[in-house]
């Protein structure tokens, strides 16, 4: 086995650098700010050479024209582009809601992002329908829903044939219950979009608290040729606290890194946070040394012996290698 | 045993007729509302007799005059009022805030709200410091943030001796982790905090995504004297979803009002609930239609036979003796 | 739309009425029974008319002829087989196992099983192979314990084309993860498995502790002509505590019963509980009255109405329509 | 601040090193072993020097004599006795057992196990009556439940003042719900026994599962002068896997030991594990070399700057403080 050699290039969502607000702290957790502002101060996280941007544009100043400036100006791409297919207008449903003008809407915002997408030459389109699902039991008949978000999906991919979709499960919040909940529900639902240029965003912290294995959800969608990008932070197993990457789980972190590493994964490690309290430059910091430390690690694993230990499903060995390189400079290290 | 005989009176926290945010519909999910016609929308709900409101008074004209107004105009009465430390300003913590500014900022606010209580005649002043607590492992001494908790309730609770404190417990959000996370947890900080007019406020979601059993923290509350009043919702044993009473969990809803009924409580019951798709008056209508139907089950139910069943931990009795009296019309009734 | 009829026959897991075991009571939660008892003591319950039957068969004086003996003494009959493919021998994993010698045994013993079955005619052999996934972060291949899962589910559907194998998939317990986790997983790998004969049995207690919504589930699988038999009990949503149907979530097991009684289904009710500390005869009694009532209730409900709300993804006209059914006799009905 | 300096001497539960068995795996997951043996392969882990032992012994050859002898040849001490008040004839309870003759055996074998803990000098009785609970809603008075609890516990607290016994707290397993679930309900049980000679036991995992932080819990129980040991294992949030340390958890096993270090802590380490499908002594040597390497990065840690970057709740400093030693050896160290 040849030395996997893992990207060191990192990118960010937008939504990051900016205001967060959530349903206690209305006024948000600090003052207003722009997008383009919000490119600039991702700018200052060295490392970060581009950011998947939310649109529509939000914020004070934020026009196409500035937006760009700051791009041009900080030197960073756009790497994707995420409709706001979420917000109050679809508060009820994206491309699932009821009424069928809303879902024109949806699509239409949709459309108009991938215009753009193409013209800022995105790596992909990112969809994350967060309002599609349900909140009570009895609400939908699940067949309906499944049909709609199918139907969504493919009218725009079927639209641009050129860009790729990217569709980010998530197993709910803001839904009690999101259509697009799991890796496994996503490749089934792809399936019958029946397009090639559709697959499948993990977001790390979903795949954790919705009791998935990270590292097998990748697998899965690698082996269906599905995996677009992935999305890293961390939480504690029950909701998406959108943490610094690795602040919670060393391990697992670490065994996903391992998994597309394995897979030659070239793409930026895109950090997703929502750093509610924390200074949003420090907490992509920590998350780039994170990141760095764990990827050295994982380059400096014998490939070799761990699909010999894991061909055994020797868990303690498997383990054992692992904690051998992680710990190795100390005392009780080897 | 007499017959126990609940209280068929209704309350509700104001914020669940205002205008709901969260973090992707940043717009909210309907338009802003100010609490003087948040007031009047409430009244609309038959049944419902006086409100939790939060201060300082939010939305549009959002004057003490109009609020009084508002209140003076529909007949409903302050049965409570929650002083919001935990909008920006407290984002890092309001008692537990590490600069002793913003913490002297969250007591005042507090003192200001305890004034216009006795004012209003409240029942009690509810305290839910929604961003003490932490987020990261290793972020804080635990045994601060429980001393600058205690501390702060103390302040409050002597400053106000003839008030009621009730401290509203919730194990995560905003947060990761809460200072006061369980009903145990802040019987023994009110312990600590040493004054007799402090007690708490089981809210039954939070304590269903506790992983509590509701009736049980009830019992222990009780048992202590301590249970000052409830919040009534629903959701899914993993967050706090705030929907519509009974709408999930009929069996548990129904044991936590047994429990509450069997002690002769006579609150009126209150609603805190979220309905950000939902329209609130129908909201507060289908959990009063529940619990009015929850309520006369209740008291259907042979007290001296459940309580025997129950001596005898008889699991399969206890549960037929009241789901024969629940559905006691059905053909396969009793 | 026409009224769907809901089938009032019942069946059950043999193991709910033998000797029951824990890590903890490890001499059991009552004295040891063999099967054929069991088959005897299951034919106390009113109604239940058929059996799912572990293979081998256990516990004393367990012959295949005393099994037919007491099948025919009590008219019951088997309607599925469950070979045990999760004792001792398959502790490290019957289709999984890293030991090739292992996994001949394992499809060996579903090969045997699956001959009893046809001699027996079972309506399907159910695959549950409770010991195939893993414990540790780092464990396995997540890509090689697919491989394996698919092969063997293969390898036996194939010896037996006329036979139906259902999947029964479970998130955990034994294992940490499972690999047949959730609806969506276990589809994509019959996919892979690529005969018609394979399906998918969901039990209603595995799909809520899957944080799935047990009824989309079962739309899922109905949409791809996948599903074989669903198992009934409850639980907390947390772990596999397979308590009696409908003593913890009502309102999600009635939503169950709608999606499957809308699509015509006429199989047997089977139950799957294991009654630690019950009379098993009485388990299995509240969980048929619980589901005749339901079922009452089902049936009584106005399926275009449900339609319609659900169309509208109306979630409180749905639950109102619902509940106004389920409770319509009290003061409060309608 | 004075350099703390932990205890590097470990112990472990001999459950872990005798036949494991579960629901499914009812033969066992290995062959039986007795307790002398289980004592003699228990000793071939470098640095175990104690065990907590199980009352009464089990399997083959499993006299007091035989233990005995097992510990003299080994040189391991017998650290702590656990009365297995959880078997099948305590499977409805222990302490909190409706049948009072039940409760008196439960008591009796308490008892004779702290006569036996005396001969051996243990250091405390651990009281885990993992049967007394519930397990339906309704099915149990949970004040009642409380009170038999309370009024076991101090029986045997006051029938043996010169030993210390520790309550073992769990969320659920066997129960789905055991009466000492959490930290605080069981010190706030503590004072209602009102023995000095009471305390309580962390088990690592029990805290995780039960949302807990363990490092907070460990500063609860300690703020009232209560813990008596710990438990060390691992597991995924929402179960008693029981998996060897730090084999999740790195951060937050880290700072558990942390919290311990700081306060002093001179007790063996304990392992509770149950490694069903690994060999013991590999399982219980991977955790104390996991240990020695956490033990020796909390020494490495600079106390004085980690109190005041927590004093400041400064999540990223802190993190940083702590990773920056642990990574410090690799390129991105620090």
């Amino acid at each position: 086995m040849s030395k996997p050699v893992a990207s060191r290039r990192f990118s960010a969502g937008i939504w990051m650098f900016g205001q967060l607000v959530d349903r206690f702290a209305t006024d948000g957790y600090g003052p207003p700010v722009g997008m383009p502002d919000a490119v600039r101060v991702a700018a200052k996280v060295a490392g970060i050479e581009s950011l998947d941007l939310n649109y529509p544009f939000w914020g004070p100043g934020a026009s196409l024209a500035a937006v760009r400036a700051a791009l041009d100006e900080t030197g960073l791409r756009a790497q994707a582009l995420t409709p706001e297919i979420y917000t109050r207008e679809f508060s009820k449903g994206a491309f699932t809601n009821p009424d069928p003008k809303v879902r024109q809407k949806a699509l239409d915002l949709v459309m108009a992002a991938s215009e753009l997408g193409m013209e800022l030459g995105v790596d992909y389109m990112k969809l994350w329908p967060g309002q599609d699902g349900f909140d009570y039991p009895l609400q939908a008949d699940p067949r309906r829903l499944w049909e709609l978000s199918v139907d969504g999906v493919r009218r725009v991919a079927e639209a641009y044939p050129t860009l790729s979709f990217a569709v980010e499960y998530k197993p709910k919040e803001p839904r009690t219950h999101m259509l697009f909940s799991s890796a496994a529900r996503t490749l089934l639902a792809i399936e019958d979009v029946g397009r090639d240029n559709v697959g499948v965003l993990i977001d790390f912290g979903h795949s954790m608290y919705g009791a998935e294995s990270p590292a097998a959800s990748v697998e899965l969608c690698l082996s269906r040729g599905k995996l677009i990008d992935v999305d890293l932070n961390d939480n504690f197993r029950s909701w998406d606290d959108d943490l610094t990457v690795g602040s919670v789980h060393i391990v697992e972190t670490l065994e996903f890194l391992i998994s597309l590493t394995r897979a030659g994964w070239d793409r930026p490690w895109k950090l997703d946070q929502f750093p509610f309290r924390e200074d949003p430059v420090e907490a992509a910091r920590a998350s780039i040394t994170m990141l760095s430390r764990l990827l050295d690690i994982a380059e400096s694993i014998d490939a070799t012996q761990l699909a010999n230990v894991q061909e055994a499903q020797d868990a303690l060995a498997a383990q054992a290698l692992v904690f051998d390189v992680l710990f190795s400079h100390w005392k009780h290290g080897k």
